[in-house]
């Protein structure tokens, strides 16, 4: 990718804007101005926030307040006048700005005589590449899914199989939502988050993305899919494991063998400089060899009808992608590696990692046991 | 406000614009596109959450897949692609579309030959006014708020206070992220979620916006805030109480009650019609009352800092705001009360509590009790 030269400009909330966490390390919800040039740094945040921002960047970034930029205007101006201002005081006409710049703020950098320049691609291609400290902390991350997922193993363990096939655990019906608390109370202890925890059961989960509700069955598939961020520093994990209290049926056990082979390829091609299409490809040929054909017909399209995998980092799903498009990987990027398959009429089979690749191939971040059968 | 005629254009994640799951009441990380022309509401959705939306929005709005809309090519299409073919099919050459559309979805709508008009003020001009099953939404969510500040205030009466001041539970020292546990465990079995809570000890709270850490000590302000998030439906709740274990300091007791009484006179001016500003300004005239003096001076401002509050629904923060700004409020409204004071020295003091608009004045949405000294 092209390296850009030129004032980087953005605008927005830390804590929806990842780039800009990546760029300073400070998050807030109040919108910001950051702008890059070479390598001086400027962050514009809220009076509010000036004493806490200069706490938590590293020194090279300079911290200033909206009255500094815009002056005394300042408690009425908007961070897109704050931009403006410190574009000028700097003797910038151009900014390189991301794509999901908003474009009212556009609109007024224009007005102001400034030309936007849209970044092709991510405007910080290095995101996806993780440093040393970075890993340790997604390690962190990581580790806390693990545990969060043994709580959930455990839970499915400790419950009993009632007449009528319902998990009962304490003389209550055991259901999705109680798995989920139990997941998001062990996330807690590691002082991480886990609000979108999906833990669907049965049929339930022939959609990827159903978080699942209602009580749970034993000898039926329950995708169990954490993926919890850091209160701390804002850096997600990923883990899938598919459970089955009691005894899978033949069908569930050809699909769960197929998703581990399927894994198992996909993991053997990660290293630097391997086309990402490649380890989608190795995917789609191991589930036709074991006969799990994929079809589309929009809302009830079945079989293999997601991503091998994505990046993470300060968010959930971020570069690479790893599916059917160009790219290749590079050292330092850390991915999650999530075949699956979903059936309308037995649910769905996730194995879910995430991985690091390394100078000669590939590592786990934090390694999880195969749960299966329970 | 002028009312907008014609398209309206949205294009992005609903977990991410609040407007999507207003529109819709569908949420969903991945990108969408939502059209509405008159009460034609259209909906793009990947494929895989093409089952999911239809369960979910209501049957006015109409569900389409990528495919449906831009044909075979729809897999390795984006957004905007999606958006520019469904204007082109719905016979469409301008878009009205909000300030914070991504500027680069606005380049391929232009470069397709559609006209963007970015709409002046927010896109959906009610969405601040909440309807009846919206509030009762919320009310759910802030019963979880004050379950959880109970439990806080329970811990805090069980905790004992030590040689050193510090507060000790079950032989440990309490720490802010003990407490801020606690309270994320309560609110995870009202199905809510609280990841950003507040709970800052003594000079720590100095700054509105630091979250707190570290051991926490009898006699000094304690300031919880607590702002839930339903896992179900995603609306948001608002509470703050300043808490003391032990006896609070003369100088603590004042701000306290220049702030009690500084919320009172803005509840007491609550009703349809009434300009924000007049509240913001009753709040800084007790303050001036009862000598609690406002300085700026960049990151080490101090008094009375912030707005008096702020709309409450699918944002924490949303229109409108109740600060030295223009507009009126309306009924039906819900917005927080929360003047709050801050001092170096000392720490700060916040009372926060979210209510309701009403025909006639205003009702708390769910009253908390006045903790203070406990």
């Amino acid at each position: 990718m092209k390296k850009l030269t030129g004032a980087i400009l953005i605008v927005g909330s830390p804590e929806k804007v990842a780039d800009l966490r990546y760029a300073t390390g400070f998050s807030t919800v109040d919108p910001v101005v950051f702008l890059s040039v070479g390598r001086k740094k400027t962050l514009v945040v809220p009076v509010l926030e000036a004493g806490r921002a200069a706490k938590v960047c590293s020194r090279r970034v300079r911290i200033l307040t909206p009255q500094e930029v815009v002056g005394k205007r300042s408690k009425r101006s908007r961070a897109e006048d704050w931009a403006a201002a410190l574009l000028k005081k700097e003797g910038l006409r151009r900014a390189i700005v991301p794509g999901y710049l908003p474009v009212a703020v556009a609109r007024v950098l224009k007005q102001r005589g400034i030309q936007v320049v849209i970044a092709r691609g991510k405007i910080f291609p290095t995101r996806s590449v993780k440093t040393d400290g970075e890993r340790r902390k997604m390690r962190q991350v990581q580790k806390a899914a693990v545990h969060a997922m043994r709580r959930a193993v455990d839970l499915l363990r400790r419950a009993r199989i009632g007449t009528d096939g319902v998990l009962v655990e304490e003389g209550r019906r055991l259901t999705s939502e109680r798995v989920r608390q139990e997941i998001q109370t062990a996330l807690l202890e590691k002082n991480c988050s886990g609000a979108a925890t999906i833990v669907a059961g049965g049929i339930q989960a022939a959609d990827p993305h159903e978080r699942g509700h209602g009580p749970l069955r034993a000898h039926e598939p329950i995708v169990v899919d954490i993926f919890p961020r850091s209160e701390e520093h804002g850096y997600w994990g990923d883990l899938t494991r598919t459970l089955v209290k009691g005894r899978a049926s033949a069908r569930v056990r050809d699909m769960h063998r197929a998703v581990a082979r399927a894994h198992a390829a996909a993991r053997a091609l990660l290293r630097p400089g391997v086309a990402v299409r490649r380890i989608h490809r190795a995917v789609q040929r191991i589930f036709e060899e074991e006969k799990m054909f994929t079809t589309w017909h929009g809302a009830r399209s079945e079989g293999f009808i997601h991503n091998t995998g994505h990046g993470v980092g300060l968010e959930v799903h971020e570069a690479p992608v790893i599916g059917d498009i160009e790219g290749r990987l590079k050292a330092g990027q850390v991915l999650t590696i999530e075949p699956g398959l979903y059936y309308r009429a037995v649910g769905g089979v996730r194995i879910e990692d995430t991985l690091c690749v390394t100078q000669r191939g590939w590592a786990y971040l934090y390694r999880c046991p195969d749960y299966f059968e329970i």
